[in-house]
Formats: structure tokens, sequence, C-alpha cells
């Protein structure tokens, strides 16, 4: 009689022929560039997309080859993001580790950023169908557009919620979404299971953005494991910071918006420490919540599994993180 | 009777629906993202990918809705590949116009290069096969090698001839290569074509990216359209300055290597001189030359066509060019 495989153990073995398909589709006959794309494991960080992928598709049906090409495809796609992200945002650490971009110079980071864009879309054109490319590139299209609209904004102090909310659904919830899509579509889902599933990783997605800009005010590096205070630093306001511009008294605001407007670093500390005080925290999480009340919904319609249970417990975990 | 068009102007019409798969392509629902890919425009050059992609197709059959759309393709990772290297380069001026990096900052350069990367591969994935999708992802992880090395190589005055030729071909030749087998093969060519107008599509780019190298230290400003000395100055050697360290004497080469790891430019403008006066400018001209002859070679196997004439004259005009 075989033992029942818990869900956790089965994904981790599907985890492990991710990063096997994940390294070896980066293999080159350079040695130095092998040397460059080994610095990328010490920045391997909790493989969320690919763990929502494998996920949605237990959720749904039976896991195939193709669910572990799409899971390293969508890692490949994340990690080019961070390492362009950090050349953007001149960051030196991740995950207690020196930045690429720190370690081989900011020429090297995008070359390097490059280098894994074009052997994701590499790897997924392995699969038959291009059905996975298409909206792979779709969404890479969108996330180019989000974080456009970041530095596009860079020291806009008038951003409103509403922008803020738009730049995240783009820059990180439409990666979140076509992960739980594609996990969904490649187990034979209905079209009706894949929107569920596609709309719940969007708000995870949301949610996971907030809690990080979060994390960026009320984190320290050694918990984070990045460096803090970033994005009001380059002026990119976040959720807590449009709470505490629109509700602050005009005193308040023209305080916060001469510290931010001002490369004095002790000016930016004491504005962290105020609104790290102040109930813009709180509130911010608390649309973090709601957003993850939302898309535990959409998991309604799915059978009853183990891999149902994970999905309600990584939209959960997501609120949990301090790093 | 129907008058016979000239490949020339045949080829017009198609290139200006190239134009028009580019831009439609681009088009975001985002206003300043139209903003910036419209700066784009300005920097569009001679369409040279497009150009040997509809050639290799005219040349070996009928040119479908693929190679439209395949040349709109590779246009696109071209200018994708420019508007990176400009920021690796620092590069200041490109055909006359101030580079992306200098009109939108660096930070926007790289997300616009990555917007057009992705744009590039998401139009591709239109087509019905995965082969383009291949090929394309296949020869763009070789121009990411490529660039690597370039850089990893910056400030290495041994660089060797063999060294040097390795870098073009993966930075350069491996794309204008996929241009002509991609044509020849949309338009339903043999493997045997096929590997002919291949192979002269890599000697045509290698001969190119050599003449390219040479105007940096033969041409003006005005007449190249971009910034030159920038690869001395980035203490990246091309063919000429290979040519002149390892013949020059002893002394010749210590002022050489001096002026290239000064940071005085009065210096490295006294070695382009010196080396514009050289015959280093010569043999790599022959060089260049040569690669060109090898390339004609290749059409010997094709039917005597207008098509065949356009490809023949395209890989001397490589040779001609002073921009």
């Amino acid at each position: 009689m075989k033992a029942t495989i818990e869900p956790a153990s089965s994904l981790a073995q599907h985890l492990d022929r991710v990063i096997d398909a994940f390294d070896d589709e980066l293999r080159s006959d350079l040695p130095f560039v092998n040397r460059l794309t080994a610095r990328l494991r010490e920045q391997r960080g909790k493989l969320l997309r690919p763990r929502l992928l494998l996920m949605s598709g237990q959720a749904v049906g039976d896991l195939r080859e193709e669910h572990v090409i799409l899971s390293a495809v969508v890692e490949m796609v994340h990690m080019a993001t961070l390492v362009h992200d950090d050349v953007l945002d001149d960051a030196q650490v991740r995950r207690q580790n020196d930045t690429i971009n720190r370690l081989i110079g900011n020429e090297g980071a995008v070359l390097l950023g490059d280098y894994l864009i074009s052997h994701a879309y590499h790897l997924c054109s392995r699969l038959k169908s291009t059905h996975a490319s298409r909206r792979i590139a779709a969404v890479t299209n969108t996330i180019c557009e989000g974080e456009l609209m970041q530095i596009d904004n860079r020291g806009n102090l008038d951003l409103t919620r509403e922008q803020y909310l738009d730049i995240i659904r783009r820059k990180t919830a439409s990666l979140t979404s076509l992960c739980c899509e594609l996990g969904a579509t490649a187990a034979g889902a209905d079209e009706a299971i894949v929107r569920h599933l596609s709309e719940f990783g969007l708000l995870v997605g949301m949610a996971f953005q907030i809690v990080d800009d979060l994390l960026d005010l009320t984190g320290s590096q050694d918990q984070t494991g990045k460096t803090v205070g970033r994005d009001a630093e380059l002026g990119e306001l976040t959720l807590p910071l449009i709470c505490f511009l629109s509700e602050a008294s005009s005193k308040d605001r023209a305080r916060l918006i001469d510290a931010l407007s001002d490369g004095d670093p002790h000016k930016r500390e004491a504005v962290r420490a105020v609104i790290a005080g102040s109930d813009c925290i709180d509130q911010a999480m608390e649309t973090a919540q709601s957003y993850v009340r939302s898309a535990l919904i959409h998991l309604n319609s799915l059978p009853d599994t183990e891999a149902r249970s994970s999905l309600i417990a990584a939209a959960q975990f997501v609120l949990q993180r301090r790093r």
C-alpha cells in the first residue's frame, strides 16, 4: 500500500525539479557566464511563484512536465525583474546578500537580467503550444509598464491610492496571477476555474506587494534582508505614505514633503519613524488583509484538497511574512 | 500586362508594413509609455536586419505575413540591444540624436529596453509555430553572452583577435545570421539553402561589426551620428587596436597601454590619431572585405534574381558605410 504523500513533501520534490530545470537552462559553454549565474543561486528566495503555479495545478488536476518548465520560467522572469530593479533602485543588499549590481556592477547586472529573461522565453519555447509564451510575454509587457509607471512617478507626491494600486497590479500582481492561471491551464482546468485561480493570484499579489512596501518602512535590514527605507528615499510613495499625506495636518504634510524632497538621511529616518508610529501602517495592513480575504473566496469553488489548503496557507503567509 | 516591380520598391512596401507592425505592437494603453516609445522612432536606422530577412525570403520564394512579423521582431530585438548598449557605454549620441538614456535617464532606458524585448517575444508568439520563438530566444541568449564577454574584457589589453571575433560573432553576427535563416525558412526553403543564407548573414554581420568598430576610430561624430572613440575609452579593444598592440615597438606599445589606462582624453585622442594613421586600419578593413567575399560565395547556389542582387548589394554596402 502506498503511503499518502503530503502536499508539502510532494511539492518539495517538484520544486527540486524546478530548480534543476532553472539551473540546466542557464548553463553556458562560457565558464565566466556560469560563475555569474551561480551568483543568482545565493539570491534564491522562497520560490513563491513556482509554488503558486504548482499548487494551482495540484488543486485542479495532475502536475505534468509542463508545470515544472513553466515554474522555472516564471521564476526566471521574477529573478530578471529583481536584478534590474536593484539596478534601478541602486540597492545594495537583498536576502542578506550583496545585490548583483553591487557584486558585478550595473553593466553586468543589466546584462545578467537580459540573459535571464532571454532564457525564460527560450525555455518556454520548448513547449509545444505558443499559448504559454504568448501569455508570459503579455505579462512581461505589463510588468514593464508597471515599472515604467513607478519610475515616472518618482517624486510625485500627489500619487493617488488608485495610481499606486494600478502600479503594483501591473508590476507584481500580474505575474502571481499568471502563475495560478498557467498552473490551472496546464492541468486542464475549465475556463471558469482558471478565471478563479487567476483572480486569486492577482489578489494575493496585491497583498504581497503592499506588505513588501510596508516592510520597507517598518522592517530592519537584518529582518528583511534588504536595504530599507529605499522607497521613500527614491520618492516612491507607498500606501502608508499616501495615507499619511492625505490625513496629515498641513504642517505635518509640509514637513513630510520637505523630508522626502531632501537628501538628508536623518530627516528621512525621522519620517520613517513618524509613519511607522501612525495608524497608516495598520490601515495599509488592513488593505492587504482585505485583498487576501477576497482572494480566498475564489478558492471556494475548488474541491477540498490538501493543495487547496496549501493555497490558503500561501495567501495567509503573505500577510505574516517579515522578510 | 503587369509592370515588373523592382525589388527596391517592393521591399519598400514590405518595410512600411514592418514599421506598422513594429509601431502597432508597441502601442500601450498608457499615454506616457507611448510618448517614450515615440522616442524610438527618432532612432530608427537603415533597418538592415528586416531588409536581410525580407530579401532572404524573396531570394528563395514568396514573402508571407510571417516575414513581416519576424522582421518587426528582429528589429525590436536589435533596438533593445542598442538601448541597453547605450546605457552600458554611457553613450550620449546615436544617429545624430540624443540616446534614450540621455533623454530619459538610465533607469527609463533599462526599462524601455526590457519593454522592447518583451514585445519582441510577444509579437513572435502570435505565430502558429514555436520554431521562430525558439530560434530567436536562442540567439538572444547568445547576444547576451557576447555582451557579457565584451564587458568582462573591458581593460583586457591582451584580448586576442580570436576572442574579439568570438565576441562580435555572438553579439552582432548571430542576429544577422538569424535574419537570413528565418527569412529563408519562412519562405519554405530547403535545409541546404537555409544553411547557405544563415552563413551569408553571419559573415555579413562579422564585416558589419568590424566596420562599425573601425568607424569608432576613424569617423567623426558628424559623420557617424554617434559618440566616437568610446570603445578605446571604455578599454574595449577592436581589430585595429589588437593589430597595433601586436605589431608596435615595445615603446609604442607602452605608450598606447598608458594612454588606454589613463582617463586623459587628450592622450586618448592622440592614440586614435596614431592608429588612424597606421596600416592597422587597412588590415582591419581587409578582414571585413574578406568576410564579405566569403559571404557572397554562399549566394552562388541561389537563382539569379533581383533579390539575390539586393543581398549582394547589402553585403557590399556594409563595407562602404560611413555611419
